[in-house]
């Protein structure tokens, strides 16, 4: 299974293509997994190169991208010059696009019955969701969908149109099964020495990987094989190994991000957190709140970005911003004590540091970042050096997730 | 100029390709626009098979992934085989490995060691931030660089080592421009049927592109020529009939996301803001505070996710909540003006809403957002309904990019 992504917007850099991740996880998750992701612009010639070469290597190949109002034209005729067929007027795709712009108390113009123009003989994807259908077309043995590029559109065609029908003429029944084991406390290498004996006793029909994310290695442990039943025992059998073999440093065998780690550990244990948040600027209250249901856990977040709101609503003792400064053991224990009660909570998170650009000084170089965790017995504090050139963007994101892994330490704790 | 990003992890959508992105902008900035990105697994053949094709259509190709303690064989031997070198250890590659880990306290391992292993001839991309150094590698006109696939490592080597040399081997003097002009308050395919007859007056060399992006349309006029001055004149005179064309919806010519354009208002009015966040959970402090120097005129933010938090920290009178609901233009109201006084700013922005899955009714489904917005004169209220079937992560997002459209909307009326 290829992905062609089509969209100049793409190519400079202007959009990160997240409908490519997307894509891939279901897409594997539902056995199909994709071997090749290529991206090119809104070009005639680009998109025909693309899908010839595309079709010498698969049978199927997911479009996405290059329709909608103003970009239809270039995309939908090379795809009927490519399998001969004429563009025709989809009656249901253009009522739907009538009805969409009569709830807006809009009249139709040309450029939107144009969207309702259609391969002849295809199959159209109702897109309930936008005004561009999607498109399946199938012609001796060959497969092409494609789908408009806007994410949410795009993603509930392919979980209700696009992978039901291709489960429903699958007859091969290949299975691509994976498990995750998350590390934390150790580095890509040491991890990689320490799993050397495992690696070398792994059946060729397994495959490890090492995916580093801040703060945490992600393993992975896949296979691929027509026999599923035989897979699957393999690999839980291997998988049982792996977590042996990284002993201490594994932390969940789940395939889970960290922000749903502690949400899980807070479910279970009924209790709250808050965040107390100063060069995170409520990066973490974001995280935690991304996850469905954080609400039963969450109260809120305090982002004191100034001094005088860590002073006046934090209760941050003035002595310690100045004898410390804002960057400080001090001033972070301060935060999380303070948030702890402010918010009537048992865990409060806090972080200051230096994101920069500016503003890093030779004692606190920019990426400095104190955390600390309050809980209802402990006071965890540390302080992180993430580096002065890794960039403002990564500093936050590296310093949030260091915060939610000590929250997730300080946790367990109260669980044993 | 090809890009090949190699990784499992890419494949299947455990990590959204954002190298592709920043490789995209920096690239297309420096006049070495991207034709193509192509992403494969971590397997030998793939990997060939896609460097032999990308060579084939141009003549530099940049490789990102691949390369890093557990991964490095396959890439390097592939590489090795195609341009016929040997691998030899650099010993500088070696001396700062060795330095990386004797600053942690740690030997080094077999594994680290061979991560100095490069191709015979070829140039060393130092990389200061981690083991895997960059590779650049020459035959015959043909450019082949190497990067590690960790983001601010490859970031770095691009801008201090790939695209000074490219720029000091470039000979072409091509030259790709572009400018931005960002539209609200209208549709695509209004904007699109409003800007036709400048579409049709538009001198081939140039390339009108629209960017849909939350709450906003982003129009991009593109020239790519080898005479830099003629097209940098043609460009700025299309661009203003351009602007003329779109009329009061465009809100800025300038390439900046909608956090940055408030923050330079901000600055502009030396003024203050605040946020008082329920369904966008932080994210909109997240966003203004990703803008280097936003300490400068951001305050904080009370993220009160629960009904206790409103009413206790953000004083939301209890009769509201009890009456109207937490999603109710009485509560955004009392939270936006009760945020202005606690943070001591001159705007407070507030949002209350259902983000799914769960919690919608039948008078509120899913994605019901009301957002406040309170100046100095005025308090602006507005409710959004994005859709039950957009998704959580999707709902945040909309509905913190709409709350800060209302926020620039509220400054700008201040500017007058």
């Amino acid at each position: 299974m290829i992905l062609i992504n089509i969209g100049d917007e793409l190519l400079i850099g202007q959009v990160v293509n997240t409908n490519a991740a997307f894509v891939g996880q279901q897409f594997t998750a539902a056995g199909f997994p994709l071997t090749e992701v290529i991206t090119i612009g809104d070009a005639g010639d680009a998109i025909r190169e693309a899908l010839e070469n595309a079709f010498q290597k698969s049978d199927t190949v997911l479009m996405t991208g290059g329709l909608g109002p103003t970009k239809d034209d270039i995309t939908k005729k090379v795809v009927c010059d490519l399998f001969h067929r004429e563009l025709v007027m989809d009656e249901s795709v253009l009522q739907h696009v009538t009805d969409i712009f009569a709830a807006r108390g809009m009249a139709l113009t040309e450029t939107n019955r144009e969207q309702a123009l259609v391969p002849e003989g295809c199959t159209v994807l109702p897109n309930a969701l936008g005004t561009a259908p999607g498109i399946w077309l199938e012609e001796e043995g060959k497969v092409l969908i494609m789908l408009p590029g806007v994410p949410f559109e795009m993603e509930r065609l392919v979980k209700e149109e696009v992978l039901p029908r291709l489960q429903a003429r699958d007859t091969r029944h290949h299975a691509m099964l994976y498990r995750v084991l998350q590390c934390t406390n150790i580095t890509e290498s040491g991890l990689s020495d320490l799993l050397e004996p495992f690696e070398q006793q792994l059946p060729p029909e397994l495959k490890l990987a090492y995916l580093p994310v801040p703060g945490i290695i992600r393993l992975r442990l896949t296979g691929e094989s027509d026999d599923k039943e035989t897979l699957a025992k393999l690999l839980d059998d291997q998988f049982a190994k792996l977590k042996e073999a990284a002993g201490s440093y594994a932390f969940t065998d789940e395939d889970l991000k960290m922000e749903e780690v502690v949400g899980k550990l807070l479910t279970r244990l009924d209790r709250k957190v808050a965040t107390a948040e100063s060069c995170t600027g409520g990066r973490i209250a974001n995280l935690i709140t991304s996850v469905p249901g954080s609400s039963r856990y969450f109260e809120g977040a305090m982002v004191s970005y100034s001094n005088e709101v860590k002073r006046d609503l934090l209760n941050v003792r003035e002595d310690n911003l100045k004898r410390r400064g804002a960057v400080s053991e001090e001033v972070v224990s301060d935060m999380a004590l303070n948030a702890m009660g402010l918010f009537d909570v048992d865990y409060a998170v806090a972080t200051s540091g230096i994101a920069g650009p500016d503003g890093g000084t030779e004692q606190k170089p920019v990426g400095t970042v104190w955390i600390a965790v309050a809980s209802p017995t402990r006071l965890a504090t540390n302080v992180f050096h993430f580096g002065s050139r890794t960039g403002r963007a990564q500093i936050v994101e590296r310093a949030a997730h260091a915060a939610l892994n000590m929250l997730r330490i300080e946790i367990e704790k109260d669980l044993r």
